[in-house]
């Protein structure tokens, strides 16, 4: 039997902790038998020590092994693919690219999280969609998938029960932002689902965990190792999140412009990304694709409507309404103004993520409640030439007084000069 | 209102808290507003960061706060000292030095603690003692002092709670063995208890906390500056844990050796140590005496029987009896025999205390019954020349399998060479 005060003041002391023990101490935290302020301890000491590969990996196999596990693959009798994104302003990535690769003929089923503090969470933008139900069985996940192809829903908490309970302490104790920590925990959620394959979207900015290329690039290379010693095949996308991704920022506003995107007529960087995401997708699935005939397929479907159509039924299946007249809209819209000629050199993706989440698109801590209909609308983006009096972005608020002030974080979030910024394309870098 | 987790990732980041703050988190502690994981997390932080001396006042001035406070200057009219050890094997000081001042017409009121691990505690060595009561009130520990001018008993609860559960929970957490937390457990305790004037006995060597003569220093630096922001009087003794402390390492046995050295028939080293302080207690007291002076009627009240008479007053006082003939004895005295010829060049205190502890003399868990007869009589000490088959040791033990064990034990803890050691003092230096 392990000795948990032992094994915290080995880590301490800066050891690299055996792989039984580690996974010993995980999986009895998991079952309640390590209490949480021996576990606070310890992620502490591994922020400042550090985890190696062995180690690394050891947590992520015994937090998989702490639930139960899907074996989509079985089930479907095909070779299964998934993406998860690290998680940004804007980002609603997953709803644009679940329909456009299942209307390629690739089974897409994805078990995705809420949001807190200024990033939001998939399921929170798919409950904008009036009767949208995110909480289904494993079984009904599982036979949506089969039969439709395309299921987006919440984790299961039978899944992964440790990363749960560990992601939770982790927030309460200055304890997020560690590699091998964040690594294990979205690395562990993606094994456990039953994916051959994975497309990681991490997110580089002021905006995101992941501030520089090189904070990316270490997360994504420890993530690629997992996925090595798993058998998985994983592909990690560095993606700007330096300005919001696309325009929309706030649930009903975003589940519009995924919809935009699908028939092909979204803002362009968001448009490159869902594009570029579908066919490393499609590459790694069992259709025998390569990357230039994938991003084809893609824009096919995006054209011809099947993508479009792979959506109604999709949101049908799961009790919502399609269309987006359905969606809720703020009853205060205002608008943020250039004060001056030249061209957007910043847009800071923290701001206007902080400015939607003051609004009430998200939540500051995870019991409060999520307003659908309000938002930033980014209509200017980096790079975009203004003339004084344009407008910049739209603020989309439940009050005159909260729009006011989301007007005067918007505008302050732009960075207007003269000289135009060196263009930054939305995929920084591919690790794979 | 503060925001725990925000301070544990400023100190994290190796921000200074703002004492008000850090104040309030160990107060919110205390009253368990704050739970042990943040707490817990927060220790940690402070393991790789460290306190500022600010800070380090500010967590000891508020440890003091959460609970009541001792005022036995007003009580007695007097002005009070008091000691303290950093804990070591074989360490019944303050059952000697007691009696000592109190002959000497200074009053001593302590309140200890117990053993844990290879280090005993005061109160566990008193309970030896048949009847002796180290549970009393507040008021019965005040009247005592006020009435025969001795007292040790319990730590009360009442006072510097947030000490006890931080304590606790550090000893659980692998964060023990910070220097600032060490220094502000010591310190918050003496200064509830009212002292003016402190004698803190600071250990160093394979037996105690601090390894080395600069931890010790570091540590005494740290308990120095606190006393000094409180505007006590701090005087603190490095003494040698390199080898246990006197001969008797174990319950009764201590009680017979601190009665002993009361009576001038103790063993060298620890009746220079006792000696020592008793003179410096007396220096710090109201006597007006210098340390010379201190010294000269320490050795009086030992040689002339009013020490015997104080410790035999106090005993009785607290529902004890004084006679050595009514501590208990171990059915099996076993002997530890030199197996060459030479000299003793080291004698390793943790081993010794270790075995102390596997005779029943200690405690592993809080939980566990101490053996209050049981323990070792360490007859030959660094620098004694010694004969094959001379007595090192005596072993005292509640079975022969535990004896054999203990005989095994300490025979390894004895080093014997041919060139004598370099002499060490006990006293190794004084920091003030």
């Amino acid at each position: 039997m392990i000795r948990p005060a032992e094994l915290i003041e080995r880590k301490r002391n800066g050891e690299e902790l055996p792989a039984d023990a580690l996974a010993e101490l995980v999986l009895a935290y998991a079952r309640d038998e390590v209490p949480d302020y021996q576990m606070a301890a310890w992620c502490m000491a591994v922020y400042f020590r550090g985890l190696s590969a062995a180690e690394t990996f050891a947590l992520t196999d015994a937090m998989v092994r702490s639930g139960e596990t899907l074996d989509l693959r079985s089930v479907l009798g095909r070779r299964v693919v998934d993406k998860h994104s690290t998680g940004g302003v804007g980002d609603k990535t997953s709803i644009a690219v679940g329909p456009i690769v299942a209307a390629c003929g690739v089974p897409f089923g994805k078990m995705s999280g809420r949001g807190l503090g200024h990033t939001g969470g998939t399921l929170d933008k798919l409950e904008a969609i009036p009767g949208f139900r995110v909480e289904l069985t494993t079984e009904e996940f599982v036979a949506q998938v089969r039969e439709i192809g395309l299921a987006i829903v919440g984790q299961s908490g039978d899944l992964v029960p440790a990363d749960k309970k560990l992601y939770a302490l982790r927030d309460v104790t200055a304890t997020v932002d560690i590699v091998p920590l964040i690594a294990s925990s979205i690395m562990s959620k993606k094994l456990a689902g039953g994916a051959d394959a994975i497309v990681l979207d991490v997110k580089v900015g002021d905006g995101a965990f992941m501030k520089t290329v090189e904070d990316a690039r270490t997360l994504s290379e420890v993530m690629l190792e997992l996925g090595r010693r798993a058998g998985k095949e994983v592909v990690c996308l560095l993606t700007d999140m330096g300005q919001p991704l696309g325009s929309a920022v706030g649930n009903a506003l975003e589940i519009r412009e995924a919809v935009e995107t699908i028939r092909g007529e979204g803002p362009p960087d968001f448009t490159e990304l869902v594009l570029d995401a579908c066919a490393r997708l499609l590459a790694l699935s069992d259709l025998g694709v390569d990357l230039a005939e994938g991003r084809r397929r893609a824009e096919a479907v995006a054209a011809d409507g099947s993508a479009l159509a792979a959506y109604e039924r999709w949101v049908r299946t799961q009790g919502g309404d399609p269309s987006l007249d359905a969606l809720e809209r703020a009853p205060v819209v205002a608008e943020v103004v250039a004060e001056r000629d030249g061209v957007v050199v910043d847009l800071g993706a923290l701001a206007v993520g902080v400015a939607a989440l003051e609004l009430g698109a998200g939540r500051r801590a995870k019991t409060d409640a999520v307003d659908h209909a309000v938002g930033v609308v980014c209509r200017a983006k980096r790079g975009t030439v203004v003339s004084v009096g344009d407008v910049l972005a739209e603020v989309h608020a439940r009050s005159g007084d909260a729009a006011a002030a989301a007007v005067a974080a918007v505008g302050d979030a732009y960075a207007i000069g003269d000289e135009p910024p060196r263009p930054r394309d939305v995929l920084l870098d591919v690790v794979s």
